[in-house]
Parts: C-alpha cells; structure tokens; sequence
C-alpha cells in the first residue's frame, strides 16, 4: 500500500466566471468543492490507476468534515487526525472566456498546527508504515510547523524499512534530503528557488550530495530530468501536453510511487511519470488523468541517459 | 426601528495578496471573514450612528451559522430564518502592491430557497413589522425567488403603513417600482440597465412613473440625484471620496433610511446619504464609517433643487 501524507490539506473551491478582470466584481456561474491538497492528488491517481493508497492528514472544522465525506465518496481510504484548527480553502478561478489560459489559484495558509499535534500524527502516520510499501509526503506545512516535518517523516519510515518521496520545497525539502529521502521531486522553480542554481542539473546534484538517494524534476510539458544513484537521465513526452500544471506534479509523483512499490527500474518509472504527467496536465481538476491522452502517449515517451 | 431585509446573505471572505496576476497561483497572506450582504451591512452602519436596527435574512448551514455568530459579536439584532440551502460566500481579493484600487470580488449566486421557504421568510418579517419605522429590502435575490419578491414585501409592509426604501437592480427593482416602494435607489450604472435610459432624471422618471414614490440615484463619488414627490434634487460632497464602492451605497441606503425614521426634509436625507456615503467610500469594509471623514464633510454637502 503506498501511503500518502498531506501536512496541509485543503477543501479545493472552483468558480468559474465568465472573464477575470482584476479590480471588478464577478458574478460566480458556478461553485465547486472537493477534497484537496498534494498528497491527496497523489492518492487519487493511484487509486484511479488501480493501486491501493491511503490518505492521511490533518484535517479540522466542518471544511475537514468536508475533505473526509469527499475521500468517502470516492471510495478513497484515509486515516485522518482530527485536529483543533479549521481546514484551509483554496480558491481556483477559471475564466470561461480563457479556458485555454491556466486558472487563477488563491491558496490560504491554513491554520496552526501545534508540535503536539503533529507528533499525534506522526504516531497516527506510524501505526500504518508496517503496511506501506512506499510513503510519500507531498505539498506545504501549515504553520507552526518546523522544517524538518518531512524529514521526520522520513526517519520515521525508514525505521521500518520504508522508501519516502518528498515533494517540498524551500527548507523543507532541504531537510528531507538530508535526511535521506529516497527521491525527492521539485519542479524547476521549485529547485531553483531552494538551490539557488539556475542549471537543474546542478540543483540536482546539490540535493543528491545533501543526502536525497534520487532527485526527480519535473520540467512542466517538457518532461522529467532524473538525478539518481544508477545515473542521470532525462524524460520527454512526444508532444507538450500543458494544462493543468498542479495535477502534472502530483501524477509524476503517483508515477514515481508506484514504480518504487512495482520495484521497476528507473527508466520505466520516469516513462510512467511523464505519461501520467501529461495525461494530468490534459485533465480538468487535479487528481484525475486524461484516459484518451494517457493511452496516446503512454509508449512513445524517450527515455534518454544523459552525461552527468 | 428599521427594519433590514438581505434575501441572499453571504459569509463575506476576504483575501490579502502580495499582487494579483490572473493564470497564476497565490500565497494568501490574510483571511478574514464577516457576514456579509448589503441590507445587514446597512444595519451596520445604523447601528454604528447609535439608530435601533434588526437584521433580518434567510440562512443555512455552517456558514449561516457564522453570520449568527459574527451579528452576535458586533452586537446587532437579528432575526434569521434558518434554511436548508448554505448561506453562500463571497470572496474578496485585496492586492497590497495596489491598495488604492479596488477588491477583485467573486460573488457566489447562493443556495435555491423554495417558495415557501420564501414564504415563511415573508411572515416572520412580518411578525416584527408593527414595530418597524422603515424596512430595507436590499441586495439581489437568491436562485428560486421570484422577481416579484421585493415587491411582495413593500406591499406587506404598506398594510402595516411602514415605508420601504428597495435597492434592487433589473426586473425586482421594476416589480418594487411598481408596488409603490417609497425610495428606490439603484445606482447609475444599474439605473441604466434596468430602464435602458442613458440619462438618469430619464431614467429616474421611468421608475416614478411605474410608481415609486421617490428615487435616489446613486453617482458614486460624485454624490447622489433623487427625483422626489417634492421635486428634484441633486447632492454633491465638496470633493471625491473614492474607495468602496459597496460600502458606500449601502450607508446611503442606511442615511435614507434614518432620514425617515426621523421625518427629516428631503434636502437633509440627501445630505447625510452623501456624507455617510463617502465617510464609507474611505473605509476598509461595506457597513463602517470612516468617522474623520464623516466630521470633515459633514457640513459642507451641497444640495440643489434641478429644473425636472
């Protein structure tokens, strides 16, 4: 079972409006919830991928009552820590006028978590490791939060053995690599804003010499650059699929998770994560995957060593 | 006492972000949240100018029961009928890098209310008529509710012989018109849409024709234009407040309305309607008074009979 850990999940709001045009007032056509956050989007492709996955978060108020009965709609299984601070919202506005552009995202910064609180969740999170095949913890901290949360996290499963990808960024995701992450996945920014290195090869191999076994980056359309113990290479798609570009991230990780708990070899994880990537990024919300792009694309992705 | 009427409330949400760049996502730096609604934030600027008001409106779920709570807290009456539907949001987006602009507003539509629903709305108003000087039917109509709701209103509240100030737009503003509504006050660009008239004393006519007894237009910073049974008057402030365009037709709404509760002379109605208006053009939020700006206008709104 491939868990997956949201620190800081969200009731997902989507309005869609007939044009967007900063310092007006728009009319909502029509309003949308669902369940949100990193993790959970991870969790969703693999459970619509066929793999077993389980939820785990934090979650308060009546917007985490919200996230739960959502996860138990879709069938979703999820161990959820109920904890004193109300959920987050985020807030996506999609113009209909735009529908090719991207939407306009509005991410609150959720409520505080105590350390108390989120020591009853790494306990919660350890009480289902003995069953993982692959944890992954995915997306921001809410506050009150140390850096080191992932890291912790990391620690906590390779005590039982357990291999853990982490997609952070900043801080955080420094310190999951020093703890020994076994991949780590930034997107480019992402990389570039935490190494401060403007080639991703070298953020790669910064992070790879922290201590992260593997560094995955996602390049957006044009695929994945992989940095990792058996070699460097790079994934692309046969065409730019662009789109959705949260729920891209949050496939290529499913992809990296279920390619660690198939134990397949590096090349074919990085072909499933830019497949599953593309068919995301095709896709309307986050968490699902385009079928007609996925069987399109899914084996004609070039997987190409690169000199490191 | 008046009397306030918001048939469509909302928990009103409000954002602070760093710049908004529409097709990109954003760190929310702030969240907060009031209720929300244009009759509820005319009781509050009543009950901050010490009048006697009741907030009534139709509310549902957990965001229902935050507008009850945040009432309660600010210390203002209110009578709300609980609901099946959830009270909708509204989300109001504040960019710091561009504070002397105005908010990007989303405004939801708002759960259906059933007809009788509506109905059991129309008797518990109803039950605190004999105690009203003025009602205030203010702000749009929830999906469900016919165009004739405002109107059905005006009409209960003349069996009482209780005066009614209607701020409506499009067909229920016409409906309210045509029921007798003592002052409707729409304000220039919804006059325009409503009556097709480009000129507003055309277009105010149109309405007194239908059968409001007077009507108030509304000019923005420029102050306001009424067409009364006693004639025709334009107000002016001695220079521009501009700001919170919400805010400030709703405390000319509340000036109207405290203007006939004590029987003042129209002339000194449009004088306070201008002055409350820009002292709530230059606050923060709908429903509050900048008090500075109030002492400094106060005196010195000009009013001038116009040849009609």
């Amino acid at each position: 079972m491939i868990i997956t850990v949201t620190p800081n999940p969200a009731l997902d709001v989507s309005y869609r409006v007939a044009h967007l045009e900063p310092g007006t007032s728009h009319r909502v056509r029509s309003v949308h919830e669902r369940a949100g956050g990193k993790g959970l989007n991870v969790s969703r492709v693999l459970h619509d991928q066929g793999l077993r996955t389980l939820v785990t978060a934090p979650v308060g108020g009546t917007r985490g009552d919200a996230v739960r009965d959502d996860l138990a709609a879709a069938g979703i299984e999820h161990l959820l820590l109920p904890v004193p601070g109300p959920t987050r919202r985020t807030v996506a506005v999609i113009a209909e006028a735009d529908l090719v552009g991207e939407a306009t995202l509005f991410n609150e910064p959720g409520s505080h978590l105590t350390a108390a609180d989120w020591q009853r969740f790494r306990d919660l999170v350890g009480t289902r490791l003995p069953e993982a095949s692959v944890l992954v913890c995915s997306g921001s901290l809410p506050p009150g939060c140390t850096v080191d949360s992932c890291a912790e996290l990391v620690r906590d499963a390779h005590v039982r053995s357990v291999p853990v990808i982490v997609d952070a960024t900043g801080p955080a995701l420094l310190a999951a690599a020093a703890a020994g992450a076994d991949v780590v996945k930034p997107n480019a920014a992402e990389l570039r804003e935490t190494t401060g290195q403007e080639d991703p090869v070298a953020g790669a191999r910064q992070l790879r010499d922290r201590g992260a076994a593997a560094v995955v980056v996602s390049l957006g359309p044009d695929g994945v650059l992989a940095f990792t113990e058996q070699g460097l290479w790079r994934a692309k798609p046969p065409y730019a699929v662009s789109g959705n570009p949260t729920g891209a991230g949050d496939a290529a990780v499913a992809a990296l998770a279920a390619g660690i708990s198939r134990r397949q070899p590096w090349p074919e994880r990085l072909r499933t994560a830019v497949a599953w990537s593309a068919a995301a990024a095709a896709a309307p919300v986050a968490g699902t995957l385009d079928h007609h792009v996925l069987r399109d694309i899914a084996d004609r992705i070039a997987v190409e060593p690169l000199a490191s």
